[in-house]
């Protein structure tokens, strides 16, 4: 048969995962049943399809799933993951008799796809992620010259309508990706109705090829003609996709194409029905394997540091307490040289890296950096896929815009991999560009996260010592960084995850003013001026803002006031975790919270501080407010 | 001359215009001049031209600029401001010499624009946003038959990279929005260097056409031509899209396609030797003028309410104590009643609506529903859009996705509008589809903004009631809906923004129980079983999450134990703003936190929240523990 030596043992196999992505949505009592039913022939094709010449298209060693040497199989269409864990089971992975713990609480088959089965490469369940994650995949892949390993995604017809979906299309064919090769499963049917283009897979293809890539449609039923488009798309010379006219719930006749029944189990009866429909086998292994993966090539995986354009040397900058300084360089200098030291950090910008200083490791090691343009979305997801194979991103963009990825942080959060996140100009107090250029939520944001570690270094030898912090993270750091050039303030190297620094403290302290990142300045300034008054404050920098340092909170506590200021809004920043946490000890201590109330706007710094009332002159005002209280 | 009438005034204005960018931009000292530059002839064409005919490309009022007659203009690219303020200053809506109070603090004329600034129809600076936003009043439009209005869009090749870009051009062509005309600015130069596609114009073209759109390309610097493209866009029949090929900095030698420019002011030297290019004139307002409005058509604006499709009647439920009812239904019924009664009401939803309920709204009103697909970021911009238009969009999804809309959200805040955000399925209560589909942060993002309304309702007769308090809500409200079927607890209607309930109070209650939604219903248990151990307990329901009622709060802190329990991670949520307000009114109360701090994953609502250790059983376990060490 032409392209498709196999198609026999596939029918049975599409038998066995048609009958088993049934019985498991039924014993769940919910899942994906149809979304999941649609892709059947299109992916085992994939995984178990032969050619004429009895090559497979995908190869992948089950019991080796960190070989960089594999395949990647990323399902963006998490949904359907009844089909994911059926196909593993048909791979002979898992017993099919594990299928039916399906969505239990004690099974790692989850409702949509998470790391605690052992096969999944990234978590996916929120649309539209999926192909960006496996972009990052196979833009190091090609990066590291491991270019016989591809990465496979399916992404649905519905999630195709995600903006993250034409990012990750546009820099795929930027960067050329010809080892990213994509099916869409076009069955029509969202879940309230019809996707916008529905069947009219020319549509698909047309937009897919005006952005640069191969793309052919085939019907998503007939294994023949998936197997010439999986032949096309393995010689493609360009990142390819194939458009699957397939039908939701395909293969059983009361289901295909019909409404109402997206994210439905089948009850029992329908159960009894459809299976009928599905000739009996004894739905055991069927009768098809995976390939394992071919031998990486000589030159493939990370070049040698002689390969390396630069040699990885940068100049340590000394810098003495008082001296001006960029806080934003600092960052730049400090990931020159951890990106040399170290092989496993790569760095993404969302071409803001002139004004994030990521441009320096660019210049120390242009084959780490990665240009991922105006669209954060992608850039995060990307990152995701570089950090499963085993890098350590650093991520950048401005404060405000960080947010745009939000919900792919939030993923990334799930998929358990160190990735660091660097916000610059952050604040009020970058002035004159105005509220939409503020990062004001995004400590927020990092805070949100069930785990994160929060930095916000107030000088260059804090930022310094907390890229190096960040890069020891297991899992998601923030950095946030800052646009103005600020004094030193530390010369010493004592940081600590989790850790604080303390100024000016005296044993008849009467307020502890807690600060990070510009507003610390202001605190050193409100606390020295309020000391020739005769009030003695002292300052904690609270440049660690998660973990909390628990100690110095108590410690500053016990001078019966803290003032907590920060450049951000009230809430999800530095002072609702200071106050939270003076509430939880139980710490009987005044506490006033100076954030950024009023509406923000253009203007100059000092201006814009004095305005919020975060400013030396509001600190003091509040200190002594708070003393006359008493 | 062919197309365009007034060529040799328009010569005379973009002189003005480019000599206005670059001295308020030097006298700013900072600001994107180039940026600025480029799109100078596209939009004096646009604004001030005339045709072979003496008619105009653009209409509006600027002394009545919310006549719904007027076409709108929204600059995408929020940097172009100085470009946007001149053209107000050539149209003689402002004086020239108040340019030069760019970015100054108690000046109009912010770095980027806001409603600070009378003619702004929505803030952008926040890249890929405003054509969404225009889409909304586009597609607002069309659905009011006032199609003699149309909305005019400037975008950078820069924000082409954002995929959200993509969600509007895909939904501009499945509606059919012919009166939405874009021009993109293909001045080649992003912030660091080239942007994907540089100039190759006809690759855009490819791709706006591939979406539906009809697209042009032009060379941005010859006036007849974009006049032609301007004529051929008055024409268009779907929506359309000029690709102006300009250069950065255009119209001044050094700075034309020059690197190492962006989003820089010229030194006083090199402004002398840029204006020294541009021929002297009085700096007055040039010989131009907008032409105002084309009166509206008589069928135009909101359809009368015979036309509406359905009579807006919807029977109002009756609900009694104890009965089940899902709180999701509720709000779907709240929203078709709202729908039927109030014209201003708009709802949005991102094809989850058969989930969210929605789809009850979309039954009583289609006219006022918009299937937005799922592109949450495209919705939410143009959610902005319809409201500033005089809508209240209500905009739905899982509360999960929301989040993907973070940034889109970040900038409605700044567009001073009325609008609702639903998020349905949050927390971990919703079970089996696991942590991908689970709202844990959505709490923190609604509460990271600077003022926002949050309710969270615990049964179907509260979220019936805070639809109605959240239609009259003047900025951003939230409202957390829930997946669950919960038994009714409220007959009545006493509810109110910034209210909470009180439940089982009695003057010897040694505990107060702080919880919302579905931990209302585990603290009720817990509450109940503690008084049979003899440990009387109050329940505080704060349905309404932001603003807190303080004075509630500071009553149950007077029981001398607060244990707050909610369905959300750790921060952000209800637990912080409890904790923090303790901590800011120095009450000694103790304060305990339950709160979602285990990894999520798929299983039963109960398992999950006995996990988590947020239901009844971990509840009376802290009430206990806290009472024993006291």
């Amino acid at each position: 048969m032409k392209n498709l030596s196999n198609a026999a043992e596939l029918e049975l196999t599409d038998i066995f995962l048609r009958r088993w992505i049934l019985r498991m949505t039924t014993a769940a009592g919910s899942g994906h049943p149809t979304s999941s039913l649609s892709a059947v022939e299109a992916m085992s094709v994939l995984l178990f399809g032969r050619d004429e010449r009895e090559r497979p298209f995908f190869r992948f060693d089950p019991t080796e799933p960190e070989n960089p040497a594999n395949d990647r199989l990323i399902f963006s269409k998490g949904h359907a993951a009844p089909l994911y864990y059926a196909l593993w089971a048909a791979a002979g992975f898992i017993a099919p008799s594990e299928l039916m713990t399906l969505r239990r609480f004690d099974s790692v088959l989850e409702g949509h796809p998470t790391r605690r089965f052992p096969l999944t490469e990234v978590p996916t369940g929120s649309l539209g992620q999926g192909l960006s994650v496996g972009l990052g995949m196979a833009l190091l892949g090609q990066r590291e010259k491991n270019d016989r390993a591809r990465v496979f995604v399916l992404v649905g017809d519905g999630e195709m309508a995600e903006g993250q979906i034409w990012e990750a299309f546009a820099l795929a064919s930027y960067y050329n990706l010809s080892n990213l090769k994509v099916l869409v499963d076009v069955n029509r049917l969202g879940q309230c109705g019809q996707t916008m283009l529905g069947w009219r897979t020319d549509e698909y293809l047309r937009r897919a090829r005006s952005f640069g890539w191969q793309a052919w449609e085939v019907d998503g039923a007939d294994r023949f003609a998936l197997a010439e488009a999986w032949s096309l798309a393995d010689r493609a010379d360009r990142p390819s996709v194939i458009f699957a006219k397939t039908r939701k719930g395909q293969g059983v006749s009361f289901l295909a194409d019909a409404d109402g029944w997206h994210g439905k189990a089948l009850a029992e009866a329908d159960l009894a029905c459809a299976l009928a429909e599905l000739p009996e086998t004894k739905e055991r292994k069927p009768p098809v394997s995976l390939a394992g993966p071919l031998p990486l090539r000589r030159n493939s995986s990370r070049p040698s540091r002689e390969e390396e354009t630069h040699p990885a040397t940068v100049e340590k900058v000394a810098r003495s307490r008082g001296e001006k300084a960029a806080v934003r360089d600092a960052y730049g200098t400090a990931l020159a040289e951890l990106v040399a030291q170290r092989e496993e950090v790569v760095v993404l910008d969302a071409e803001t890296s002139n004004s994030t200083c990521a441009d320096r490791a660019r210049e120390v090691c242009p084959e780490r950096f990665f240009e991922m343009f105006i669209a954060e979305q992608n850039m995060v997801s990307a990152a995701v896929g570089m950090a499963r194979r085993g890098k350590h991103p650093f991520v950048s963009t401005f404060a405000a815009f960080i947010t745009r990825a939000a919900d792919q942080i939030r993923m990334a959060q799930y998929a358990e991999v160190p990735i660091t996140f660097v916000g610059s100009h952050p604040g009020v107090s970058i002035g004159a560009d105005g509220s939409s250029q503020m990062g004001l939520e995004d400590l927020a944001l990092f805070g949100a996260l069930r785990e994160s570690v929060i930095f916000y270094p107030a000088d260059a030898t804090t930022m310094d010592k907390v890229v190096k912090l960040a890069a020891d993270c297991p899992g998601i750091s923030y950095i946030r960084s800052t646009r103005a050039t600020l004094p030193v303030i530390y010369a010493d190297e004592d940081f600590v995850v989790g850790g604080s620094r303390v100024h000016l403290d005296t044993p008849k302290d009467v307020a502890a003013i807690v600060a990070a990142g510009v507003t610390l300045h202001e605190a050193l300034v409100a606390a020295d001026d309020l000391a020739k008054e005769g009030i003695s404050c002292r300052v904690l920098d609270l440049y660690c803002l998660r973990p909390l340092d628990k100690e110095a909170l108590r410690a500053a506590a016990e001078t019966g006031l803290i003032v907590a200021v920060e450049d951000h809004y009230e809430r999800g920043g530095l002072g609702q975790a200071v106050g939270t946490f003076l509430a939880a000890e139980n710490i009987d201590c005044d506490f006033r919270h100076l954030f950024v109330s009023r509406p923000p706007r253009s203007g100059t710094t000092e201006q814009l501080l004095a305005y919020e009332r975060i400013d030396a002159e509001a600190i003091k005002k509040t200190v002594r407010e708070a003393l006359s209280e008493r």
